[in-house]
């Protein structure tokens, strides 16, 4: 019989008698006035790396888009479905958000898939080979590196995708033209699930650099 | 000057000297475990309705994709960039989750866009339009109605648009396979914005009930 | 054998022994001084949709119209037998109430049979199938949606017709003229028979809202 | 402002919190079950003569049309929208009920309007002048009778109008037959609203004789 996850339910419950008890004024205000969030977040599914937990964002802050290795897609203005595209072109002209933050994370599956030179389509469809071709030269080059450990080629390749996703919000006119004119600002961060720590790209440099906590 | 927003790095100290503080071992031992989630979760981008939020998750335990207006396209393996499919196959065929739930919420401005006979594209991409064209036939028919007021029009769309995404997670070959087998469960799942209620769809009639609290 | 029902004897005997013994004052006062109910309440003659049990009503609290569906037809002064009318006319300008109520209800047998393509007359008379075509224009609307599951389109001319009636009460020269000078409201109400939920119509939005109890 | 009456949100709080905990079940089962009362009440709008409240009635047991002065109209199949008859029609035919019970009640304000020589129309379409005429010829001789109190004018005529609508009832064809076929039984009841009495008519005698407590 197919019933609704008893755990997810006993977390409802959790969120209603607690936190919702503190917020739901909140909630009623922007249900009613609409959400204006300052942030999208660009991040992965990854069931270690939620944003809202990470930056313990409450409701209304964070516009998120989630897909496999937090990837942006080159602009591709073609008549199809585009997921991110539209999340993005939602969050920037309608929304109008101050800030975009692509966020990977270390063992990220999709970046570990992409630098396995035996990866087998999980399907016929072959969905995640295609989509992590977004960062196919970059894994080549990395995977040809004989000199760097497994960890230390994953750490980079998903450091490098941070960037390409980044170059690639700029194919996209409306993101190009609003950095630009100052009123939007593209930022790049990765979460360290292991322990916690966060290191924000420096926009000049595009280095990584640990925050203080 | 690009400057990483500060009340992301004020609420990612307070995840660590809070939240943190209590999981590290978990984040710890999930990092060298890996992940198992036996959730996907489909849900949307907005900001007011954060999955980890409403069902009070931990890290570990739900592996989100975030997209606008929580939809689903059918199966189209045509080799070009398909997030979505990307991140289910990954989910059901890489993690094997046992449930995936498809989550939308009341006030869905994806949903109102698709609802809006005035609607103009945000951007010559016109990325949302395209989109929401998943929800089109159902979008005309609602609009068409004369005798329901917006909101109800909104919410009946919002639910209608859970079912079809639904049905189109069958059009995928390893759902459809796996869901007859008993190994993996469809459910859906509304979320009011305003007021914290959650809606579960009942898989035999389709109709959405109100959990008790 | 023609007997009285006894179950319904029984009942009559409860109410003497019980409930009676402690009103017999206020039915006495009632009965001497007149009744002035500040309500009159127009609702379903459904066995699971009693106002008096809904409301916890006592004597002399609330006048009470019940038809088939709750519905008031149009203001038609032609001479014919128009109980509704009647009923509404006497609670107006006789009894002067200051709120009218139609209360609608979920699983309504006047609006399935409105909502069913397939019905057929009950007697040659057909009294049902004219009197439901009071909200044919909205039932062939609704009728018409095939993305709404059948209690989603039940819901929705359940409501729709509370809306109607309360339209039709407009046409009423006495209300019309009563509400304009702020002598005389109007509410619509919906109540859950499965689960005691109530709905209150917004008199602005039309829009119908769950009561918190 | 247009608040719902604050009285009867507080009466249904108390019906919620009080019998509807005991009867939640049973209103779950109506719900999902479908109604069978077995008991068809045609009653007076008045707040002092409640069915439910005289019966003791609960959820599913009767089935209750409430006009002004319990009436009920000859057969007339003319195609014009007739509550009472389409109450009527739907109770006998689609529920198959066994009892229609016309209970009318003392210092009845439809029989009063009807008995009085210089009554005016309460508004230009006078439905009630209209509908009182259902008794018009009765009214008639008991206005003429110069030798019996207000009083007991007032109680003959409530009987008197109770005996032509059970004649009525047996104009529709429906009704007739079935109960020539012994499934249908008709009775008629009067209620004293000043001390609780309750008088049933003997179906032969057509006298009504008081109810032992």
């Amino acid at each position: 019989m197919k019933r609704f996850p008893s755990s997810l339910i006993a977390g409802y419950r959790n969120f209603m008698s607690g936190r919702y008890t503190a917020e739901s004024e909140r909630y009623r205000h922007l249900a009613d006035q609409g959400q204006k969030p300052q942030t999208l977040m660009i991040a992965c599914c990854d069931s270690r790396a939620a944003p809202e937990t990470i930056f313990d964002a409450g409701p209304g802050e964070l516009f998120v888009m989630r897909n496999v290795a937090n990837m942006v897609p080159p602009y591709e203005p073609d008549g199809n479905y585009h997921a991110t595209s539209a999340a993005l072109e939602f969050a920037v002209q309608a929304l109008r958000v101050k800030d975009i933050i692509v966020m990977g994370h270390g063992r990220c599956g999709g970046i570990r898939a992409a630098l396995d030179p035996n990866a087998e389509p999980l399907s016929p469809g072959d969905f995640i080979g295609k989509w992590m071709g977004l960062v196919s030269s970059a894994a080549e080059q990395i995977q040809g590196n004989s000199v760097m450990t497994d960890s230390e080629r994953q750490t980079a390749l998903e450091r490098i995708s941070i960037r390409n996703s980044i170059a690639n919000l700029r194919t996209f006119p409306c993101v190009r033209i609003l950095e630009e004119r100052g009123k939007l600002q593209l930022h790049g961060a990765w979460f360290d699930i292991a322990n916690g720590e966060l290191w924000i790209m420096d926009p000049d440099s595009q280095d990584f650099s640990r925050l203080d906590i």
